[in-house]
């Protein structure tokens, strides 16, 4: 088939689930050649993640954060970034996050690009930053059931570490593909 | 506080919901200061993507795949991959999934690394791998509700495309920053 006859048709969704982090439709659809079926969706806000380069006595390196992670049930390296508050919008989203978790404010910040997370099942968006001219404010401001731990880490060590731990966080590496596109 | 101190303690979790993709649990767990916190974990089957390189006379290409997706409601281009099917293992899934959805068969396929999708809230794994030595068998092998369309798309177009359509599935990323890697 042509890519342009690939296209379904959603007939309607409804919701089946929801908790505090995200909701599940059934969504009811028509394929290209008019079959109906039934696909589930996740949907959520939209989330920010970024990247923030700090200038060292000793290069570049990025702020990074340690956290235990409930789906993986393991320690996980990351970028900071979270979930958008409602009305934000992704820049202040992305500011705020790497304060909170870092105590680090960006001089400057812009926006590296957006993905689904994974489109197949997922409806909302993740946003990615890179922010720089970096001001230690000296202290973070975690939420009650946040426990996060700074580190500094070259752009080298990031770039060979993922895809093993402590760098288990897929959207880790798509912020790094974006940061290398610049 | 040190990463050392930063790990929660999982007490039990409870099923709260199903569909044919995933399952979602309610996990009861115990903070780094000892209270008691309930988080949404989504569980489901592993999932591999599959970088396939083709050497062609204009040079290496990726073989990709134009599909419809139902979380993003839009078109992506994408790694060929899919779900494990039951007691499948990685590299028999990476294989199968890349002459299903391309009519290549590799001759050669490698691990690259893996990753949680995202390890806050998904149980599961993505494997990915390197598939080299393609032999084109001519011929799909898709299921009744999948409709895919094959590109050759060279590496520099996916690298600079990273992040805008059709380049919006995030795992997409993952899988070329494990293959700049190498």
């Amino acid at each position: 088939m042509n890519k342009e006859e690939l296209a379904w048709k959603e007939e309607s969704r409804k919701k089946v689930f929801d908790c505090r982090m995200f909701s599940i439709y059934e969504s009811y659809c028509k394929s290209p050649h008019d079959e109906l079926s039934t696909f589930t969706i996740l949907d959520a806000a939209d989330w920010a993640i970024v990247v923030p380069v700090l200038e060292t006595a000793e290069g570049k390196k990025f702020v990074m954060v340690w956290q235990w992670r409930h789906g993986s049930q393991t320690m996980s390296l990351e970028f900071p970034g979270g979930v958008f508050e409602p009305g934000e919008n992704p820049q202040d989203a992305a500011a705020r996050e790497l304060q909170e978790e870092t105590g680090y404010k960006p001089g400057s910040i812009r926006k590296l690009g957006e993905f689904s997370p994974n489109p197949a099942i997922m409806a909302n968006k993740v946003h990615f930053f890179l922010a720089e001219d970096l001001v230690n404010t000296g202290s973070q401001d975690l939420d009650a059931d946040e426990y996060v731990a700074v580190e500094l880490v070259s752009a080298e060590t990031v770039f060979k570490g993922m895809g093993k731990p402590p760098y288990v966080h897929a959207l880790m590496s798509s912020a790094l593909a974006l940061y290398l596109q610049q």
